[in-house]
C-alpha cells in the first residue's frame, strides 16, 4: 500500500513506539488504515513469536499489536470527528486506559493476522472501540479498548 | 535467584514462548516464583520498549509479560491445589482465555517492573487471578486474567 498509515502521521516524539513507531528500529512498524467505516492492519508473526502452546501465536504479541492498532484507530476516529486530516495541527494522540481481550480460539502461526477496529463511541476525552484478530476470515480474538486523549500541552 | 522458576519446569514443547520460554532465543525468558501466597516476577524493559508516549513503557509489552506471568501463576496454583511439585507428571499447562488490563497511570522507563499475581479461584478447568505491575512500590497497572487448563492429551 503506498498511502500513508495513521502511524506515519504521528509527530516525531510519538514515533518510537516499540510495535508501531516508524522510528523504532527494533519494532514492527505496524501500520493501520481506514477501510470504509472500520480500520484495518495486517501483521505476519515471525516463527519465534510462538506462545507456550506449540504452533500458535503468542497471546502477548496479539495484545501488543491490538494496543497499537487501537491507539491508531482512536486518533483516526478523533480526526474524523473533528472533520480534519491527520496532517493538521494540533496533533491528536491517545494512550490506552483499558484493554479487555478474549482469546476465543488459538491463532495459528504462519499466517497473516488481519486486525480490525470498529468505533463504538467518540468523545472529546476518549474513544471506545471493538477490536478483533482474524486469520483467513476466522476470528480468533476479540477485544474492547478504551483509549484516552492526551491533553494538547503534553502532545508536542 | 538460584531456585528454579515456574517456567524452568515447562516441558520442552511448551518452552518456546516468545516472552517466557527458556528455549526461545529471541525472547525475554521471564521467570515467575512464589513469594508467600502470591507470585512475583521482575523485568527491566530495554530502552526501545517505549510506548508512543515518550519516557513510558509500551502498554503492549506490559500486556505480554502479564500474560506470561499469569499462565505461570495458573500452573503454579494448580500444582499447589493438587499438592504436588512442578516436576511431577502429568504436566499442567494453561492458555489465556481472557486478559482485562487497566492502565492506571504511566509506567516509567528505566526501572525494574515488579509483577505480582494473586489467585482468586482455582478449579480443575481454570484459574482466575488478579495481576499487577508496580515500580518502586507504586502500582501502575492492574489486570484480571482467566487461564484455562490444557487437556492432558494436548499437553505433552
Amino acid at each position: 500500500m503506498s498511502k500513508l498509515s495513521f502511524q506515519d502521521y504521528y509527530n516525531e516524539n510519538f514515533s518510537y513506539c516499540y510495535r508501531c513507531g516508524k522510528l523504532n528500529e527494533n519494532g514492527f512498524k505496524l501500520k493501520s488504515y481506514w477501510e470504509g467505516e472500520h480500520t484495518i492492519a495486517h501483521f505476519k508473526p515471525k516463527p519465534y513469536h510462538t506462545g507456550g502452546y506449540p504452533g500458535f501465536v503468542y497471546g502477548g504479541l496479539i495484545a501488543a499489536i491490538l494496543d497499537c492498532h487501537g491507539n491508531g484507530t482512536a486518533a483516526a476516529a478523533a480526526y474524523k470527528a473533528e472533520n480534519r486530516g491527520h496532517d493538521t495541527l494540533p496533533n491528536i494522540r491517545f494512550v490506552t486506559a483499558s484493554l479487555n481481550i478474549n482469546f476465543l480460539k488459538p491463532t495459528p502461526m504462519g499466517k497473516v493476522l488481519d486486525l480490525r477496529g470498529d468505533i463504538l463511541e467518540v468523545t472529546n476525552k476518549k474513544v471506545i472501540m471493538k477490536l478483533s484478530v482474524s486469520v483467513e476470515g476466522n476470528t480468533t480474538v476479540e477485544a474492547t479498548m478504551v483509549a484516552v486523549r492526551i491533553p494538547e500541552k503534553n502532545n508536542k
